[in-house]
């Protein structure tokens, strides 16, 4: 039995998803910009895909520009914009996913000023930080949707129209949003967001950009006039229509999934707080309906991936982009979490597919595991040592 | 019947290709990064390909960059390696594609200096030409394998060792190479070579870059540790485990391929020239087998282009990425001839999958085609008048 409950890493391809990109690899694989039958083929494909996208973000047809990943539209967003204007101060939170911070990184070594925001206990902004964080020189905001590790959602609504008065770009990293939020970046009154194929049920290896019309940014890629001039190279059609076709059905279920998913999710949550000296990590009630991220006190993280992994059970420890890392959750440390809960959380993270019958099972098998690690552990806190600092 | 000769532009992805992604969309989903069995089964994919590729180029696993795109490709190569270096001089020539002649344009903005080393009228770089251009700054020379236009091939091996003897960093875009050419890059001599899978009967959305070990650049795509932190994002295992079946058909199968393809494009070539005031671009014989880029003189691409297109052939004027601009290509400028003959200019591609049927086709066809364009065009001007100038 695979109880696969790290969709915030990947997701399954829908079928219907494959289905619609199954024609563009060996029959209709010609170029969008050549002039001929097969390339009109790629091209109206690739229109519809835009209008598709733009419709559900209820967007313009020239605000969405296709791109290679989550990570390369967080990149063209914020430092597309950034090196655009040249300087000025530049303002984040401290949970963003590493694409927003390496950039922001990146461009205090070009000269920028920037500004990352705590997070509260919870893993929720508090907007007046951001308010507060706001300068003169403040040219961009970029806070994210929904957190990646601990699913908080984030009050970008309301970061939005701070944004808005004070005349600053705001973008949001929406990749974690896109199978239960409300996309709808009008209503939202945002300028920039990035989404991501491989977390919608899409295929990996597409990503999307929304900008705002007149928003001006810097392309990375250079080298042809595909998407706006704002990204060279060959279009790549199965995964577009892919993309596009696996965002209009996470929106339009999205109803419907998140009351299921959200009521197994629960009862997970449920189940493994019965389990001593375990805590959940982020807003019990501000968080992505397929999201639990607990702390099993005095057990390595990775040591309970190793075990959930003997019964079938893919779970993760932090964001697969740094699993490779032995340094401790960013985002859990942020939370004012000592060290030693980072290190022992797990990451739930369900999708449509996920069943009760699964849920059940991780309940069942989980007590035994923490109970054995726990016994070979060299560490013994317990609740009250952690509350006591 | 549809006559697709427009594999320059984009090729048709082998069914066998097909057939290896076809699992890891929506049964091996996992993120190469996750640490339990669905990200084992990417992980393991991931490296499988990073080593078939880099058999196929007699290099090491930890060569083998993938990426989005061949464009993203030179892209990281070209201004990842001068933006580490900081400044210096960089050679190109004035046939590359644009995401070369796009990064140097790029990288004069930001100080570094430029030589465009001038083509032969053969199409064919002069490799003195390249070592005339060396200054003491030098620090990269690019030079594309085979040309995606005219179809010449360069001589990247003198070139290689030009670089070598001087110390200098050698980049070749081979994106029309991996179907017909040798790609050994030890025995090559080069430090950095692009590929592209849309090319070689692969998929869209991956590139790949060799870069030699010890060589640095950097990243540009920021937020995670992938691809050895020089491409952050999740990997897009299907079209790498794509790319990497294509490469090795390709190069497994090429000297029986260019055999055949070559025949059928002597053919096509032949039978084009009998029509009265046409002439190849290019090298008759240092081009790639699949390669027939004619001048109809007095008729405009576009229309010509049109009127196959209503026949069922698909071919193209220039590359498909500048298509959309009605600027002469700067390709057929380059070798000398006068706008004119630019502007007349028809690229046909073959492929693996090109019959003797399709070829006699299109010379049964083109003939009345020119004929009619010529009728309605305001310009006459003969082989004659072009030669005198």
């Amino acid at each position: 039995m695979i109880v696969y409950l790290d969709n915030s890493a990947s997701t399954k391809v829908d079928e219907d998803v494959l289905k619609k990109m199954l024609p563009y690899f060996s029959d209709r694989y010609g170029n969008a910009g050549s002039m001929h039958q097969k390339g009109l083929e790629a091209n109206n494909a690739l229109a519809y895909a835009r209008g598709k996208v733009a419709e559900m973000l209820n967007a313009k047809e020239e605000e969405i520009i296709f791109t290679g990943s989550g990570s390369e539209s967080v990149n063209l967003a914020i430092k597309g914009f950034a090196r655009q204007k040249k300087k000025g101060h530049l303002i984040t939170t401290k949970i963003e996913h590493h694409s927003v911070l390496d950039c922001f990184e990146e461009l205090e070594k070009e000269g920028f000023e920037t500004t990352y925001v705590e997070v509260e206990n919870n893993g929720v902004i508090d907007p007046n930080k951001i308010k507060e964080a706001i300068r003169e020189e403040t040219i961009l905001i970029s806070v994210m949707y929904a957190n990646n590790e601990i699913g908080t959602i984030q009050p970008i609504k309301e970061i939005a129209e701070i944004a808005k008065e004070k005349k600053i770009i705001f973008h949001t990293d929406a990749c974690q949003a896109g199978n239960s939020e409300n996309l709808d970046v009008k209503n939202l009154g945002i300028d920039m967001m990035t989404l991501n194929g491989s977390k919608i049920h899409g295929p990996k290896g597409v990503g999307c950009l929304f900008k705002r019309k007149g928003i001006v940014i810097k392309p990375q890629i250079l080298g042809g006039a595909q998407e706006f001039k704002l990204r060279a190279g060959t279009e790549n059609i199965p995964t577009i229509v892919g993309f596009a076709k696996a965002l209009e059905i996470a929106q339009k279920n999205k109803e419907v999934n998140n009351e299921n998913i959200t009521k197994l999710r629960n009862h997970l949550i449920d189940g493994l707080l019965k389990i001593p000296n375990t805590l959940l990590n982020g807003d019990r009630e501000k968080r992505l309906p397929n999201n639990a991220n607990i702390t099993f006190l005095n057990i390595e993280g990775e040591s309970i991936l190793l075990m959930l992994d003997h019964y079938g059970i893919c779970a993760s420890s932090g964001s697969a982009c740094t699993s490779k890392s032995l340094d401790p959750s960013h985002v859990i440390l942020a939370l004012g979490r000592p060290y030693e809960v980072a290190h022992g959380s797990i990451r739930f993270t369900l999708s449509k597919y996920t069943t009760k019958e699964e849920i059940d099972y991780v309940i069942e098998k989980m007590p035994a595991i923490v109970e054995r690690l726990r016994k070979i552990s060299p560490v013994h806190l317990s609740m009250e040592d952690i509350k006591n600092g």
